[in-house]
């Protein structure tokens, strides 16, 4: 086996530079410091940093006077109805399976372990929540397309299409960049050809870029981050955030606010989704999706 | 070999939500057109569309009355010499590991071939383009690393940290998403908790984009296609282009020009790489440093 590294030329100029032997001998020039790295780029996972978020408001406090840019009024994304929609195909289809191969898709839910090491060892065909990092690259590469797309972008896409938003040429801003929602969430719009802002707790100007989108969606996990103030007018929304707020007068003693002021933000996009009620059954719906895919793609079955 | 799909339990209650009997059962609805797909979705890989810029100003007509922000004049990267003391380390470095262990690295340059093809017979160690999805894949997920991060970001990355440029928090606008600059340059700059935004050919008003930018990174190889009134004033730009223009008084017939005009870019920003001698040897350098990096981690030398 050749020990030797390998480049693909995608440039021809750059093959032209890359001359070793001149390059090895540039050793007798003389070092100021052998002892420093050769580059000064720290390590990636050393960059790593928890995304702490300014402190939002109190979810209980919602400011009937907050100035907001105008009154529309948004229409609701009908999430659960589009998830119920979707799930009877799934079911309708897993009957199909069942009465003609006597198979049906089988789901296993992995927790008490290490997420990195379970994906390391898991089948990519396997991998229905599209985290591996092979299908998170194919995610990225445009050319490529992952085995499976994780399923809360996967499903915010397809509120945006089920609601006849065009994405194409849009400005889009993605707020918070976790792994399992706001990354993979801005690589999926990009592949729809929107122009992509990407927000963190790091951004020191959230409500500025906000402004400017046509679509935002929020994946922030703090409850009522984005104010009304933060919105463009007719801007379309989809909330992520499911964040459980203490109210003794609900069913379970809480209740679910989105990353969304929702009473504010509803005065001024055009098109909202709900929290519960929106992203989340999409989600459930999304994951059976894939889980149906794989089990097709596993008894070769269509 | 269980053949069920695997989903990590990342959110309980996503877990409490996933009851397969029950969406089963709901087989028995009636469905409107059983020949419609599950998903509105499109396949990503029919998204793929070509990055078509709109046409930039010959290359040979450098308005001098053209309007600029300000007159300040930007300090030059100097990237050729930056890319040397790298390259010095680097050799020192191939000595040393010939003295040693009487191994140098070695460096094989594919071309005429699939890249697609090669990239998923390749061997991960030997990756040094970082083009792999794995690689790719683990430079986008926080908390992992990728081997080899590609050559060109790197070398972006790599130019600011030694200019003294503080990425952190700072707004960047990447122009360009090709899978080998554009996109890697996002993810890496986003690992330095930059804000980004990605501009593409799709987008429609790239200019008003970019002049919010502290740091413009840009890829479109579109000579001139960045305007000095594209930037804010004080802005910090990185020109990966390197197009070649027709050029009879040069050696060659043609000289190299970037993605900026950079005759009006020098009067608004307050960092500016030239072309050539800006990126290009960096990306040689980094190229040569993963390389190296390859050949430490075959020999198990350090």
């Amino acid at each position: 086996m050749l020990r030797v590294a390998v480049a693909l030329a995608w440039q021809k100029k750059r093959v032209g530079g890359m001359r070793m032997p001149s390059t090895a001998a540039r050793a007798v020039h003389a070092l100021k410091d052998e002892n420093c790295p050769i580059l000064i780029s720290p390590s990636l996972v050393s960059l790593d940093l928890p995304d702490v978020w300014a402190s939002n408001p109190n979810p209980h406090d919602f400011p009937s006077a907050h100035k907001c840019s105008n009154e529309q009024n948004a229409a609701i994304i009908d999430g659960k109805s589009m998830a119920e929609e979707i799930m009877s195909r799934i079911a309708f289809e897993v009957k199909r399976m069942k009465e003609s191969i006597g198979k049906v898709p089988g789901l296993a839910v992995i927790m008490h372990l290490d997420e990195a090491k379970i994906l390391d060892v898991l089948s990519l065909e396997k991998d229905v929540d599209g985290f591996h990092p092979v299908n998170m690259g194919n995610l990225a590469l445009r050319g490529r397309e992952p085995l499976f797309i994780p399923c809360t972008p996967k499903g915010c896409i397809e509120l945006l299409i089920r609601s006849g938003v065009e994405i194409m040429g849009k400005r889009a801003v993605v707020i918070g960049r976790s792994n399992i929602v706001g990354l993979p969430t801005s690589l999926l719009l990009q592949r729809h050809h929107a122009t992509v802002s990407i927000i963190h707790a790091f951004t020191k100007n959230p409500e500025q870029i906000t402004c400017e989108a046509d679509i935002v969606i929020t994946a922030a996990g703090v409850p009522n981050l984005v104010r009304g103030n933060w919105l463009k007018p007719g801007a379309i929304v989809i909330d992520v955030g499911t964040n459980p707020i203490e109210d003794p007068s609900c069913e379970h003693g809480y209740r679910l606010r989105g990353d969304v002021f929702y009473e504010e933000a509803v005065r001024v996009a055009s098109l909202i989704t709900p929290v519960p009620g929106g992203v989340g059954p999409m989600t459930i719906a999304m994951l059976l999706s894939n889980t149906l895919d794989s089990a097709k793609h596993a008894y070769d079955f269509t």
